[in-house]
């Protein structure tokens, strides 16, 4: 388990960084971006992962949220990994299709052919790429997630799914229900087949209806009012009345005026850090 | 004189606007950027222009800077051009260069052909861009200008040739002495022609040097240490010693690990506003 330096940059006091490696979970070369703050040249820091949106790689975030600041302020490592496995050997959407295949993992474990020899995506981010970091920087075990969009659902199915992995989540504007819209229909329909009982392990707004008794992690959530897809996608709704019902206590914020970019994450992500880092403590 | 809004985004609040114009200067269509604080609802407020590097738009600051989060709270407006006139009317380089033609105005007025019809990036941005945001936007005749590499020699030669209309003047990593280097040779040799007596007036350090009774604004430079152009194209010491024999008083800062990236400019944007604010009240 070895990971090659391809990139650096100074950025607010810390590196901002670029690796590759060969994941063994997804079954191909990737790349993957870490910011390490100051703090980490003395000693290990906890680690913020964030999973980016449709159509993203790890540099998105990195070179847009401007998320370095503060995570440097904080002593947080950022962990940003890419959307998807990769490279000419992994299958892709026959249509080209940017919400299915390349760009869009959707954070799943694949069951059906050609895809589940590649899209692990679930696995790749709760298992390979933690154990990759802790191993090779100066990361501890102590975690938190965050991401946005197709990775908003990610950080909250896998924050909602390992309470004891992760110290907190938080999603900018969040597929909260993907069984019941339509980018997450074709996507599960794809990758997990007919059999929709198999979608449920993927669907926030189901895990947090059935988790009476489960340890949940700390929860906040941004969503813009101006969001071109809050009504047909993201439907927050669902995840705000099953917190109710549940009395989960998530912090579910709308934002008047903001839309689905990254001027709204940028807006924001001091708040998300500021949140993990509590938590972290 | 008129303007047309094509976009609209909210960020820190405030408002991130694109605008597209017919500009007699450079004789085309123009696309440029302004971000609006909060403050700007209630009153007019100063702006800093942001002149970018080459091959850059008015895109690359905006997203990639943060610059949004300390203009919100200083209630500056941020006005960021283009780099050249743009367009298929418009000439550029026979081969494609990065370094001249579209996207390398070197913010200079072109005497020669075929140049000279639309290459008058600086009567653009020292006049025309002005009158265009000050009649159209809550934007008052308050200004300071900044810039990157390209865009940091622009806004040094503006700021020194034009005290009693910017308060201040930054750069990041500035071409400082333009007919000392490759970059700036190539430019004004196309632009300006064989007579080098005609590229003085767009030298920063000729300039400086010439300065003797002259008012200057106030002048802060950072550049990094680890700048891949920092030792052939930028040479910041030929400016510091210029400052020092005149007594110009320009704070130069080496920031060490630092390179050429809009990392760079994000670590450091927020005090080259909060430089241009004080000197703006």
């Amino acid at each position: 388990m070895s990971i090659t330096q391809k990139e650096e940059k100074k950025v607010f006091g810390g590196r901002q960084m670029r690796f590759e490696h060969v994941s063994d979970v997804l079954n191909c070369m990737m790349q993957f971006s870490v910011f390490l703050p100051p703090q980490a040249d003395q000693q290990s820091v906890p680690a913020v992962y964030w999973l980016s949106g449709l159509t993203c790689t790890d540099e998105n975030f990195s070179s847009k949220a401007g998320a370095q600041r503060t995570a440097a302020e904080l002593g947080l490592a950022l962990i940003i990994p890419d959307t998807s496995p990769r490279g000419d050997d992994v299958p892709d959407d026959p249509d080209g299709a940017y919400d299915f295949g390349k760009g869009a993992g959707f954070y799943v474990n694949a069951t059906q052919a050609p895809w589940e020899s590649h899209y692990h995506m679930y696995d790749y981010i709760v298992s390979e790429l933690p154990k990759l970091v802790e191993a090779n920087l100066p990361i501890n075990h102590q975690r938190a997630i965050s991401g946005h969009s197709m990775g908003g659902h990610g950080a909250l199915v896998i924050g909602l799914r390992n309470a004891e992995r992760y110290a907190s989540t938080s999603a900018f504007s969040p597929i909260v229900h993907p069984t019941a819209v339509p980018w997450g229909r074709k996507a599960f329909k794809g990758y997990l087949g007919d059999d929709v009982s198999s979608w449920e392990a993927y669907d926030a707004t189901l895990l947090l209806k059935k988790s009476a008794g489960v340890a949940l992690p700390p929860i906040l959530i941004d969503q813009g009012d101006a969001d071109n897809f809050l009504a047909e996608q993201l439907c927050t709704h669902y995840f705000t009345e099953a917190n109710e019902v549940v009395g989960a206590g998530a912090q579910i914020r709308m934002q008047p005026g903001y839309d689905h970019s990254y001027y709204f994450i940028a807006s924001f992500i001091e708040d998300h850090l500021r949140f993990h880092a509590s938590n972290l403590r």
